[in-house]
C-alpha cells in the first residue's frame, strides 16, 4: 500500500482531500432535502413513488411540482455545476506544488462560500447574497486553474 | 512514463480504476437510451432536431416532452448527482490506505447498487425497489468519505 | 512537495491537466452565458432574483422562462453528462501509462468537439453539427475507458 499513501502522506494533498470530502457530503445532502421536501410537500415526479398514498385517481394528485421542491433542486444542479470544476481543477492544483498557505485559503474559501450558498439559495437571503457567494465560489476555481495551466502547461 | 503507471500497479487503485470507468460507462449509456426514445416517441426539445421531419408547423408537432424521455433524463441527473461523489470520494478513499478486500467491497456494492438503480427506474419497478438501490449507493460513499476524513484531517 | 510534483512532471500527466482545465474553464463559462442571457431577456426563476426591478406584480412578469436562457442550460447540462466521464476516465487513462502522442490524440479530439459542440448548440448550426461534435466526445471518452479497462482491470 506504500505507492498510495504518498500522496495522502503530502500535507497540500490531506488538505485537498478534507475540502473535497466536505463539498461532496454538503452536495449529497441536497438529495436529502429534495426527498424531505418531497414526503412533507407530498410533491413527486414518478408515478411509482406515490403509490402508498392510494391507487388511481387519488394518488395522481400528488405528481405535482412544488415551490420549495423545485428550489432545493436549483440549489443542488447549482453545486453540481460548481463543485465538480473544483473537484477537477482541485485536484490538479493540489499536485501543483503550492505553497499550504495558499491552498488552504483556496479551499476554505471555495467551502465556506458553497456552504453560504447553499444557506442564501434555501432560506431564502436577498440578493445580492447567492449571486456573491456564488461569485467567490467561482473566482476560488479560476485562480486554482489558472496554476494548474501554469505549472502544467502541454497542448 | 515510470512515475504514472506506479499508481496504476496499485491494486486498490486498479480497482478504483475498474469500477470507476463501469460507473461512467453506465453513466454515460444513459445519452444514448435518451436518444433512443427521443427518436422512437420523435420527442425532441431543439427546433433543429426536427428538420428532418420537415419544415415549419409540421415539424412543431415533435417538439413535446415525453413520459419515457422525462423518465431517463431524471434517471440521468440521479446518476450525476451520485457518481459524480462517488469518483471524487472514492479516488481519495484509494489512496487513503484501505485493505483491497473492504475497497472492494464498497465498489462492488456501489457499482451493483447504481445498475440496479437504472433498471428500477427504466422498468420501473415498484418502490422502494429504486430508493433502497439509491440509499446503498449514497450509504456506501458516506462510509468511504468517513474513511477519507479520518486518514486526511487537515482543515 | 516532492511527492505531489511528480505526477504533474509526467508529460501525459501535464497534457491532461491543460485539457482538463480547459474544459472544465468551458464548461463554467456555460454559467455566464446564463447569466447574462437571464439579465437581457430579463428571464429569472427566483422572486428574489427580480427584487431591483420592483415589487410585488411588477416584478412577478420575469419569472418566466426564456428561449435563449434555456438553450444555454441545456448546453451546461451536456456538458456535465459528458465532460464528468472526461475527467474522471481520462485521469484513469493518463496513469495506465498510454503514448504521449496517443494521449494528447484523445484529449484535443475531445476538447475540440466539446468546443464545437458548444457553438454548434448555441449558434445554432443545424443537424448533425451538434450530433457529430458530440459523439467524437463520446466516442473518445468510450477508447479511453477501454484503455483503462485493458490495464486496471480488477473486477
Amino acid at each position: 500500500m506504500a505507492k498510495s499513501t504518498q500522496l495522502i502522506d503530502n500535507e497540500v494533498f490531506r488538505a485537498y482531500a478534507t475540502y473535497t470530502a466536505i463539498v461532496l457530503l454538503k452536495m449529497m445532502l441536497m438529495s436529502l432535502i429534495t426527498a424531505y421536501y418531497r414526503i412533507t410537500r407530498k410533491a413527486f415526479v414518478n408515478p411509482e413513488d406515490t403509490e402508498s398514498f392510494g391507487k388511481g385517481e387519488s394518488a395522481k394528485k400528488f405528481l405535482r411540482t412544488d415551490p420549495d421542491v423545485e428550489r432545493v433542486r436549483r440549489g443542488h444542479l447549482n453545486d453540481l455545476e460548481n463543485i465538480v470544476p473544483f473537484v477537477g481543477i482541485g485536484l490538479l492544483y493540489a499536485l501543483s506544488g503550492p505553497e499550504l498557505s495558499t491552498a488552504l485559503l483556496h479551499f476554505r474559501m471555495f467551502a465556506g462560500a458553497r456552504i453560504l450558498h447553499t444557506f442564501a439559495y434555501l432560506i431564502p437571503l436577498p440578493q445580492p447574497g447567492r449571486g456573491l457567494s456564488w461569485a467567490v465560489g467561482y473566482s476560488v476555481t479560476f485562480s486554482m486553474a489558472y496554476k494548474v495551466l501554469k505549472t502544467a502547461w502541454l497542448l
